[in-house]
């Protein structure tokens, strides 16, 4: 749970949304679009969710540049009933589908006091948090789902399934910013494999599989993560995988996820559609707001009072991202080196202004 | 996820239902209130959860004797927005306030698509799944769940917090019975503590702690249990355990599961109230019915397809019941010595008739 420290430079969140909406506007990205992907990804990582913030742009650069999303899409709403509808992502980035499906929902729950909203035709859409969390700031409780290509074994087997299928919860609390779960519903992400292979590093234990669906450790010999609860108990992790998949498959008018191409394939001229489940719910429906604001504040206050482990604390989901959110708003967004260089190379291309920034060892101000 | 053989006694599936139905009618339960218990609990033996079906019987009757549950509650319903209701259990059996709020449920996402149902002032329902599966055979897809008393540590934690909070998900499968995911976010029952005492075996590793917080195998230290994902990644468990809390509990009006006293507890004069949360979603709001149903059974049919572990089978959620629910149709209902006792017992204070069963071992019809 904790943040691992990044070597490299930190910019503001402001110059850092506003430089990544000009690369991708440069690279012919409709203005919504590239505002859409700028504020998931700037967002994320401003509370500490590296894996799935800045460092994903020079990735969509490639799928943009490829075409394998579609620069300007024509984002479509179908209200299908009074508290269900379906947003059609036409191709582009998963961000802006996502926004809109919240956006869309809020307006149906604030008369139905429940929506659902799904996305099809979409694309990768970064932290699903994101999404949920967004809900939230407008006062609304959320979940937000996205299946995936496979790459975690079903239990038992020996072979990807089932994507990371992540599951986020956000709930609005007072005097503070939303409670936030974002979990994926495997044990590790695919690509923690691969890191370990780079650092030579054990994995943990009981968290991935060779070709055989034996349990190890060696990340040479790893090839596929299990769900979470691993060996023992991933049957709970696959479960929770297979809500996802279906609720953003069969819901959404999308194919499952063993159905989807890789997303980290390096064919980037050809669509990879995949789907997107939202639930938003407005408290004010189920109870006065003063009660409600009261029981989530009484349980996070509970929560993080309880006794902790010898140097650990007990704390609620998203306690670990605020408080890395309050140190890079005052410290800056720290960015890895080889993010940094490959958006400076796509900004010199695209004759865009790379941002102020200060590397993140020295402290000291870096030329621009 | 094997189903542990039961030594005792088999019965019929209606032969059960009409017992213990007339048992707790006798000890002076409503006729829709001991239904509905009947009902619950027997369609959760018929499918092998034998942890929350017949066995929770005898229990059942001592809530109902001791004056915790109201044995003719007036069962109310209260729709607050279009997509949106709350039952007040008015603090009876559980089991009947929770099929009362998926049928309200359905009828809600009929005409919306979608639709939340809180349950509050309610008491154990048993298995959370059998509300959902009872959504999914009348062609709805639901998400059922309920919070309790603390018996699971939080992250990081040394005292239990989170009830065992489970998640369920059904959702209708084309020419077989639902796909039925049921849950607890712990890693184990809390009883599993106790029984592993019982039988002087150790309990899996990463399950349980002492009352320092520290992981353990052994039962008689073990004094709770860990989250799904364990000492390493129970933030997962903890996070969706904390989800299922606020939506029964801040959205019920109900409080948080700390704030519930022990359910286990031996003082049955008192109430102790306790929320849930239910979803249904109606699949032809979303997708025209025949290629919902398609992909639904796309995803099963390439599921079970997978290739497994030597000696596994990779199965979809709810096959390992699916399967037991055809042999008990076939063979009739175990019930264990223990409760089968209890309830003659009961049967021969409430004058109440015992229906013809056979042992388990021998195959021959004892005498009723």
């Amino acid at each position: 749970m904790a943040i691992e420290p990044i070597e490299g430079f930190l910019s503001s969140a402001a110059d850092l949304s506003e430089y990544i909406a000009a690369l991708l506007q440069a690279g012919g990205a409709s203005s919504e679009s590239a505002e859409a992907v700028a504020r998931a990804v700037v967002d994320a990582s401003s509370r500490g969710v590296d894996t799935h913030g800045v460092r994903l742009v020079p990735w969509y650069i490639q799928m943009l540049e490829g075409g394998r999303v579609n620069k300007t899409p024509n984002v479509t709403f179908t209200k299908k009933a009074a508290a269900v509808g379906h947003v059609d992502a036409d191709n582009g980035f998963g961000h802006l589908a996502s926004f809109r499906a919240i956006e869309e929902g809020i307006a149906l729950a604030r008369e139905c006091g429940v929506a659902a909203v799904t996305a099809g035709r979409s694309t990768h859409h970064g932290a699903s948090g994101v999404y949920a969390l967004a809900a939230a700031r407008a006062g609304f409780a959320a979940i937000s789902m996205t299946h995936a290509d496979p790459a975690v074994v079903p239990f038992g087997g020996t072979k990807p399934f089932y994507g990371t299928n992540p599951i986020s919860f956000a709930v609005p609390a007072p005097g503070e910013e939303p409670m936030l779960l974002d979990m994926a519903t495997s044990s590790i992400p695919y690509n923690r494999i691969f890191l370990r292979r780079s650092t030579g590093t054990p994995l943990p234990p009981d968290v991935a599989v060779t070709p055989q669906g034996e349990v190890t450790t060696d990340p040479f010999k790893a090839t596929a993560v299990l769900p979470v609860g691993g060996a023992g108990f991933g049957y709970k992790g696959a479960g929770l995988a297979a809500m996802v998949d279906i609720l953003c498959s069969a819901f959404s008018g999308m194919g499952h996820g063993f159905t989807i191409d890789p997303l980290a394939g390096t064919d980037y001229t050809k669509t990879i559609p995949i789907g997107h489940f939202f639930l938003i719910l407005n408290p004010a429906i189920f109870q006065a707001l003063a009660t409600f604001d009261a029981r989530v504040g009484a349980f996070l206050a509970d929560l993080r009072r309880q006794p902790a482990q010898p140097g650990q604390k007990v704390m609620a989901p998203g306690d670990v991202e605020k408080a890395e959110a309050a140190r890079r708003a005052a410290n800056g967004i720290p960015i890895d080196r080889t993010t940094w260089a490959s958006l400076a190379e796509t900004a010199e291309r695209y004759g865009c202004t790379v941002p102020p920034s200060r590397p993140t060892s020295s402290g000291k101000e870096a030329t621009a």
